[in-house]
């Protein structure tokens, strides 16, 4: 039996990532848990637009996109609940310049470096979407097809 | 160590679901895979041009988002393979109207009726931007707080 439980968004697992971003030059850090697909080759970013990261997509034009294993969970929150205006999060995690010149986290196992295409905005939301330039997996998580291990 | 693999979309896996429509006064059934969350209240449906169901979309402004369950796998891919345009796919799912007027799928545990409030059109893409209306959720996966169980 179904119960009418109201407007819910109930659109979930999906999977969290950490944005990375620079803004007036220094990497800052976003955990975000809104991230679609559109077509097949862009993604869209759904940012509150009071985040402090939010200028750094808009001052740069690129994003990384860089997903979470269980060793990067509790930094990955941290950078979720604690301002770039307030904090330097830039030593949270180790990180690499990718080709594209964003910042790549080195124990991510799959990061996507994006250019920022355009901003569908709402309310009091940026909705980022993004086109993937390069995609960054780490060895042991391909198959012998050269493609990400999914579960889908 | 990582590998450069180009600009392969990665972001997986992402809940799949059947989007339920009414083409011409008939219900039709697609399965989607690409669906974003904007805000906290809305979600985007990125549905190929040239599916059957878009006209659906475009002709009511409304749809429901069924999630699968494992028993619904099997007809949840047919509806992702055969075109409604050749196939009637109506009797693929048991189905009652919710309080918004869009097909609910008796078995589905989780089921959101969306109004269509925009369509941020890429090249071969409609993403139907979709505020939430109703959620029906089966008695059996609410927690006591009344909302669905997640494993996020």
């Amino acid at each position: 039996m179904k119960k009418n439980i109201g407007n819910v968004l109930a659109l979930y697992p999906t999977p969290a990532v950490v944005v990375g971003t620079e803004v007036n030059g220094k990497v800052n850090w976003l955990l975000v848990a809104h991230v679609g697909i559109i077509g097949h080759d862009q993604i869209m970013l759904s940012l509150f637009k009071k985040h402090y990261s939010n200028e750094g997509v808009k001052q740069t034009g690129k994003v990384s996109v860089n997903m979470v294993n269980e060793a990067m969970l509790v930094r990955a929150d941290y950078v979720g609940c604690v301002g770039g205006a307030k904090a330097d999060k830039s030593d949270v995690f180790i990180y690499h310049k990718g080709e594209a010149g964003t910042p790549v986290i080195d124990e991510s196992p799959l990061v996507m470096e994006c250019e920022v295409v355009d901003n569908y905005e709402t309310d009091t939301f940026d909705n980022f979407i993004c086109k993937i330039t390069n995609t960054y997996v780490d060895e042991d998580c391909l198959t012998k097809r050269e493609s990400p291990i999914t579960t889908s």
